[in-house]
């Protein structure tokens, strides 16, 4: 692994469970919040902020995959800074514990609970972490447990 | 619930458990992969495709959240026709199974696998459902396990 593109990979090893990182101050807007939606989840509660007073939320919100994906740019901002992954199976557990609201602030914390070399690949280890997307307030927007690969140190020794 | 907003409720005595849907024909362009990974994933194998053909993919590929963001534009135009829910409290055991590729056609495949009333607000009901999300050649390229808010009838005859 010689490219430019890949060498800023995160060894597996350098991670630890009880890890933890906080990162981001991602604004949302209501513009953002209805261009999403308009393309990708086109419920009146993400769209339109008058009908959304008479929903569940009480005003407009965001998708909630529109957070799942405000929270992967901040969370890809940090690897930008601290080197990235090789990519993810999957996550588990995602819940919308609240709603997002054009105005809010959101932040990321994510712990390290998990370490996974691969059986099948030696090359690379899963790191499970668990991910929670705050907003201003500090209260949970939205949590998963992300799995993340990564390259083994001693595979990449060998290359 | 009288205004426009809500009268395309699906109820949720209307679902069975084994009930499968299948709908949608979501051309995937490199164009948007780009656009969505530039806002939201700015990872090299979703951003440039000379770059990408030497990552684990083998190619410029979509961001899993952009493949959840297809996923749902597919599954909220199927509700406007069948009627819609009232939000998500989330999904579980999200699976990123293939690369999803421009040029790639996807389509949803949605089964009910349970019906959870709620106890602690007897006016709504979960709909648990696997949704497969698949490429024009049948392949699963994601799934997850959806949970879906829906009222419940009886509740609302009581209005």
């Amino acid at each position: 692994m010689t490219t430019d593109v890949t060498q800023t990979l995160i060894p597996f090893e350098s991670f630890q469970v009880g890890q933890v990182q906080e990162f981001g101050a991602y604004e949302v807007t209501e513009e953002e919040i209805i261009e999403f939606a308009s393309k990708y989840d086109p419920q009146f509660f993400h769209l339109d902020p008058e009908a959304a007073k008479k929903s569940l939320f009480g005003g407009l919100c965001a998708s909630g995959w529109h957070t799942c994906a405000m929270t992967m740019r901040m969370m890809v901002d940090n690897m930008e800074r601290r080197g990235t992954s090789l990519g993810s199976p999957g996550v588990d557990d995602l819940r919308w514990r609240k709603p997002v609201y054009p105005g809010d602030v959101l932040s990321v914390r994510m712990e390290v609970v998990g370490l996974e070399p691969s059986k099948s690949r030696p090359q690379i280890g899963i790191v499970l972490s668990t991910v929670q997307t705050r907003n201003q307030k500090g209260e949970v927007v939205m949590e998963f447990l992300s799995k993340g690969i990564f390259p083994r140190r001693e595979a990449r020794g060998g290359e």
